[in-house]
């Protein structure tokens, strides 16, 4: 390696980190403003503010704000799947599948950023010309193709309560783990999502979920 | 009555109307922006713009941005009120509540605008500095107050499902019915929220809700 190589290397080495913590805490800065102002009212002028960089700075890392709103969409999804797919349940076995759903709703509960970013998207991306309403639509439909999985895998086992129809009970369920996030957000005292989450599985599931 | 009176009364009369068409067609037109964009970020000059009305007409109506959201959170509640409590259902007899509210849904449904309104400015007010949050966590609480007092009475007269507790089961089902709003406004082709809140209903419920 050639003396003027090893110094590109050690400038980039150096400046990697620092152009990846940045970049970071860019799109930490933003999950919390569209969580609580919403993605249209966050302002990128604000956020650049808030993170101690210039506008010209925020646009190196994130040329728009639709950039920026891939890149949050993006962290949340990987979050989610970290903490959803410890255990390896990929919807083979429906009942490891619900176990892994209420932890991570559990996990949510005590992060409420992640609640706020969830509810607040997700709801503001239904408008017709919202840049995240196709990665919602695309969400949901994979969500439910998944969760119907897991119902179906408890179908063939026996494990349905009897007189419970699986057809799109997987949208049901996601619906109630939605709605939850709004009623838990304005009543954090009197709302406990994974309390409720497991009550309505033992009215259609016949075991405990572990 | 004097003549300058009736002159004065005849005034009044002439303008009123044309006063509450204006204030009614602002109302509309704040109904449709909420819903859309969300009330942070509605403008209130687009808004004039879009009734035809100047900046200083919607102030005379409208001092603050506040008060109008106040005025549509009246209006969405009082087309709830007709439609929902059309057959008397005020939470004494179980089943007539949960078939209104199959009603309400199947009416919402028609009326996308409705749905929007609710689901963005739901998730939008659980911002802790948004004006209407202690609206909705006051709504809540009723809604889930009503709700309760319906499933107590399906449980007391042995209508409820062997197996499935009562407790909490309203927050569950208003969950529900928000959660659907949002997936059917990203998908209304493949979500039929009466359908899925009747499946539901069927999980819990013993007999069919007419």
């Amino acid at each position: 390696m050639t003396k003027s190589a090893t110094a590109r290397q050690g400038t980039a080495s150096r400046n990697y980190p620092k152009g990846e913590r940045r970049r970071a805490q860019i799109i930490e800065a933003a999950f919390t403003a569209f969580g609580q102002v919403g993605y249209r009212n966050a302002s990128m002028v604000q956020l650049a503010a808030a993170c101690g960089v210039s506008r010209a700075g925020l646009l190196h890392h994130f040329p728009t704000k639709e950039s920026l709103l891939e890149a949050v969409l993006e962290q949340r999804e990987r979050q989610d799947d970290a903490h959803f797919f410890r255990a390896g349940a990929a919807g083979r076995d429906g009942l490891e599948y619900f176990a892994s759903m209420v932890r991570l709703v559990a996990h949510n509960q005590a992060n409420p950023v992640i609640v706020s970013l969830f509810a607040v998207l997700s709801s503001e991306a239904t408008a017709a010309d919202h840049p995240a309403r196709p990665y919602f639509v695309a969400r949901y439909e994979r969500a439910r193709g998944q969760m119907q999985a897991a119902i179906d895998d408890l179908a063939e086992r026996g494990l349905l309560r009897p007189d419970v129809d699986p057809t799109g009970l997987a949208a049901d369920l996601i619906s109630l783990i939605d709605g939850l996030q709004v009623q838990w957000l304005l009543s954090p005292d009197t709302i406990d999502m994974p309390s409720h989450l497991r009550n309505m599985l033992r009215n259609v599931i016949r075991v405990e979920v572990p």
